[in-house]
C-alpha cells in the first residue's frame, strides 16, 4: 500500500504524529500547547462525548456550566489542591488593550489591572463549590449529580496532540452527597461507567483501580482509575474518579442540615475524562496502515466506492446502491456513497483506509451481473465477496464482530502484557525489553515509589481492585509488602 | 397565584431577573460577570443546541475547535477588527503562580511572563484564519464549512444574566469560499437557519435585514441579522450573519489556486448565536407567573402529578399512569411523573408553572373513575378534562397547538408593535410611549445615525430583506431618503 509515514516499528511516537496528521485528526497551532482539532477528529470526539453524556444522565446525572475562570483566592483555599495546579496555569492580569502610542499595534493597557487576577479554569473543584455553597442548605438539596462539558488549560511545557496539551476539552462530574457511604458509592459507580465506555464503545480493555496515595488527584481521599495499555507497551490513564471526602466542603464552607437536624459538612466526588481518550483510541487499534476506528465511535461505518469505467456503469451502480443505503441508514448504519469523479478509486481505498473506515464496500459492472458486492473489514484487511441482496444484514453482523474482534484483540495483547517481577533486575529488564505492566511487590511507601520512578522511569498505575493478597518483599527496599502493585512506564 | 415575585407591569427588568432566579436557569458567580448555568436552564440550552447542530449538519457544516487564546497581534491584522474587539478582553501574561513569600496563599511568578500577551477569545475568526492557511492551497480545499461550539469572553462592564455577560457560550461558523457569490449566497443561507430556528423552535418571529454599516461586525463587508421584539417593546438583535468579503484572507494571507490556475484570495462568512437566545426566549412568552416554553425546546414537556388521599389510591393512579408514559414516550415527548410525597401537589402546580412545563395533567380518584384527566395548558392557563384512554393523541395534538398559538401570539405583538413615524416629533413619542419598532426615514449617513442614538437611545435594528423603496425625508436632518429603516431601543 502506497503511504508515506513511518511505521510502528520504526518508529512508535513517529507514527501516531503522522496518523493523527493524515487522517486528519488535529494539529498544532499558532499559539504554544493548543491543538485545532479537525472535523473529523472532532467527529470522533463527537461520538465519544455523546456515548458518555447518555451514559450519564442515565446515571442520574444533569449537566450545567461554571465559570471559566477561577478567582487566585480560590485555589489556594484547599492546600493539596493548590500545590498540585497553580503552578502551570494561565494567568489573566488585565481586562483591556489599547493602542500602541507608536502606532504599533495594541499593548496592554496598564490602568486595566485586575484587582485579583484570575486563572483559566484547570479543573473547576473550587468555583464549583464556591457555588454549591449557595446551593446547599439541608439534606433536601442533596445529592446534586452536575456535569459540565467544558475546555480547561494547563500550562504543560511538553505536549503532544491528544495526549498532553495544554488546553484540552473534557467532562468533569462534581457531586454532593449527604454521606461518606453515597459519595464513595458514587465514585465507584462512574469508575464503572468509564470502563463500561472504554470497553465497550472504545473496544479498549482497562484495568481497574485505586492510585497510590503520590499519583492521587490534588484534594482527593482517593483517585479511583482505569489504566489501559497502548501497543507499545506504555500504560495510559484513562479516566479517573475522585473521592474528594469533605475536603472542598470545609474549604468553601458548605454544610448541611441533615436528618437529624444537624450541620455537617457536604461529601464530594469529582470524575473526568479527556480528549486525551482520543490519542488512547488511536494507539490502541491503529496499524501501520492508518487509524482503526471501532464501529461504535466511527463517524462513518460504511464507505462505498463505485467502480466503473463509464457513465452507464455508474448510473446503473448507483441506483443499485441508492437501495442499500436506504437499508443500511434504516439499521442506524451511517454509511457515505463516494462517487466523486474527481479521485480514482484506489485513492479512495487508501484514503479509507487511513482514516479507519470500519468497512468498504466496491462495486462494479461484474458485481451487478453476479449479484454481489466486494466487502473489506479495515480490522483484519480481509476482503471477501458477498451477496448483494443480503447485504446489510451482512453488514450489520459485520459492524458487531469488528467491534468484539478489536477488544478481543486488544485484550489478548493486554493480558500477555502483564509480567511479575520479583527481583529489582527482573523489574527493570522487563521494563527495558518487554514493556507492559510489571506486576511487582512495593513496601507502600511514597519514598520508594518516588526512587523507582526516578531509577526505573516506571510509576505505579494502579493497585487493582480484585487485588489478591500476597506476602512478599519489595522489589526496591527488600521491605515486607502485602500485595503486588501494578506499575508500568506511562503516557 | 401564590408567588413572591415581580409582574411585568411593575417592573420588567426585575421580572426577568426574578424569572432567571426562581425557575432555576442561571445565577451570577463569584467572578464579574460571568454566570453559572443551572441545570435546568443548561437543558434548555441543550435542546437549542441539539436542533441548531443539526440544523447546520443538514446544510453540510462540520464542528470542529479551535483555541480559547488568541495572540495579542493577530487582533492586529484586521484594521477594523482590532478596534472591535481589543477593547474590552481577558488577557492572559503569566503562565505559573509560586508560593507567596509571606505565606499568605499564591502570587503570580514575574519569572513566568509570556513574551506575547494572549487574549481569551472574543470570537475566533483570527485563530482561524491563521489556521486555514495551512489547509487552502487550491478550489480543491474549498469551501471549508467549520461550525466551533465555544465559551468566549467580552469584558462587559454592565451585564445581565443571559443577555449580556463576561463569558457566553456560543456556536460561531467560519466559512471559506472560492467566489464572492458562493460566499454571499452562504451567509445568506445561515441567516435562513437562524430564522427558521427562532420561528420553528423558538417561537419567536424575526424580522430579517441586514445592518447599516455603523452596526456591521468588526471586519464585515455586510452583517445581516435576525432581529425579535420582546414584551417591553425593545428589540433583541438574535443572530448575525456576516459577509466578510476578502477581509480576513487578507490580513492572513490566505490565497488559493482557482480553476483558471491564478491566485486569487479566500472569500469569508462567519455567523452565531449564543447563550443570549435564552434570553430573548424568556422575555418573548414568559407571563406573571413565570416561564414559559414552547413545547420544543422544553426539557420537559408533560408533568403528570397524583392527586390522592392514601397509599392505595396513589397505587391504583401509579398503574393508570405508567402505561400513558409509555404512550407519549413512544412518540418521543418527554414526561415526568412527579410522585413524590414529600411536597402538596398545590407546591408541584405552581413550580411546574414557574418552570414553564407547557402541559401539566392532574389524576385523582375521581378521574379514575370517570376516565379522565384534568389537563393544564401553560400558554392560555387554561384547564380541560379529557378522556383518559385517548390522551396521548389529545397531549400530542395540545403540544402541537400550544408551539402554533406561542408563535402566533408574538407575532400578532410583533405585528402590531411596528409603527411608522414621519417626524422627530412623533418618533421620540412612538419610543416613549408605545416602544417597538419604529419604521422611520434615515439620510444614510453613520453621523445622523450616532446623533439618533444619542438623541432618542434608538438603534437601526436592520434594514429588512424585502424593504420597499419610498421617497421620504430623514426625521432628524430632512434630507431626502430613499427608504424607511427599523429603529428601535435594544437588548
Amino acid at each position: 500500500m502506497a503511504k508515506d509515514f513511518t511505521t510502528r516499528a520504526e518508529n512508535y511516537s513517529q507514527w501516531y504524529n503522522d496518523i493523527v496528521k493524515k487522517a486528519d485528526l488535529a494539529e498544532n497551532s499558532a499559539v504554544r500547547g493548543c491543538m485545532v482539532i479537525k472535523p473529523y477528529g472532532y467527529a470522533i470526539w463527537e461520538k465519544m462525548h455523546d456515548a458518555l453524556d447518555r451514559m450519564f444522565k442515565e446515571t442520574g446525572h444533569s449537566n450545567a456550566y461554571f465559570p471559566l475562570f477561577i478567582p487566585k483566592s480560590f485555589l489556594s483555599r484547599e492546600a493539596d489542591h493548590v500545590e498540585g495546579f497553580a503552578k502551570e496555569c494561565a494567568v489573566v492580569t488585565h481586562y483591556r488593550l489599547k493602542n500602541a502610542p507608536d502606532g504599533s499595534g495594541v499593548v496592554v493597557d496598564p490602568e486595566a489591572k485586575l484587582e485579583e487576577e484570575l486563572i483559566v479554569r484547570p479543573t473547576s473543584e473550587t468555583i464549583i463549590w464556591s457555588t454549591y455553597k449557595n446551593w446547599i442548605q439541608s439534606y433536601r438539596d442533596l445529592p446534586i449529580l452536575c456535569n459540565q462539558w467544558a475546555n480547561v488549560v494547563r500550562w504543560e511545557m511538553r505536549t503532544r496532540l491528544f495526549l498532553r496539551t495544554a488546553e484540552f476539552l473534557w467532562q468533569e462530574g462534581h457531586t454532593a452527597h449527604e454521606t461518606r457511604e453515597e459519595a464513595e458509592e458514587e465514585t465507584r459507580k462512574m469508575l464503572e461507567v468509564y470502563a463500561n465506555f472504554a470497553e465497550n464503545y472504545m473496544a479498549m480493555p482497562v484495568i481497574k483501580g485505586v492510585k497510590s496515595p503520590n499519583e492521587r488527584f490534588a484534594g482527593a481521599l482517593d483517585t479511583y482509575c482505569i489504566e489501559a495499555l497502548m501497543q507499545d507497551g506504555k500504560a495510559l490513564q484513562a479516566g479517573t474518579s475522585h473521592f474528594l471526602g469533605q475536603n472542598f466542603a470545609k474549604a468553601f464552607d458548605v454544610k448541611f442540615l441533615n436528618k437529624e437536624n444537624k450541620l455537617e459538612y457536604v461529601w464530594a466526588t469529582s470524575w473526568g475524562v479527556s480528549t486525551r481518550l482520543m490519542g488512547a483510541l488511536i494507539m490502541t487499534h491503529s496499524d501501520d496502515n492508518g487509524l482503526v476506528l471501532p464501529p461504535k465511535l466511527a463517524p462513518i461505518q460504511v464507505v462505498i466506492i463505485p467502480i466503473y469505467k463509464n457513465e452507464d456503469q455508474k448510473k446503473m451502480i448507483s441506483e443499485k446502491v441508492a437501495s442499500l443505503v436506504g437499508k443500511l441508514k434504516a439499521k442506524g448504519i451511517s454509511v457515505k456513497y463516494d462517487d466523486d469523479d474527481s479521485q480514482r478509486s484506489g485513492w479512495k481505498f487508501n484514503e479509507y483506509e487511513l482514516k479507519g473506515i470500519p468497512v468498504r464496500i466496491a462495486i462494479g459492472p461484474r458485481d451487478l451481473e453476479n449479484k454481489t458486492a466486494e466487502v473489506f473489514r479495515r480490522d483484519t484487511l480481509e476482503k471477501q465477496s458477498y451477496d448483494f441482496d443480503t447485504l446489510e444484514k451482512t453488514i450489520e453482523n459485520l459492524l458487531t464482530d469488528i467491534q468484539k474482534n478489536l477488544y478481543e484483540r486488544s485484550l489478548k495483547f493486554r493480558e500477555s502484557s502483564i509480567r511479575k517481577a520479583d527481583t529489582w533486575d527482573e523489574f527493570v529488564s522487563l521494563l527495558d525489553n518487554e514493556g507492559g505492566f510489571v506486576y511487582a511487590h512495593w513496601d507502600g511507601t511514597t519514598e520508594t515509589e518516588e526512587k523507582i520512578k526516578e531509577l526505573a522511569k516506571a510509576t505505579i498505575r494502579c493497585i487493582p481492585f480484585d487485588n489478591p493478597l500476597e506476602e512478599g518483599k519489595c522489589i526496591l527496599t527488600g521491605k515486607p509488602s502485602k500485595q503486588r502493585v501494578l506499575f508500568a512506564r506511562a503516557y
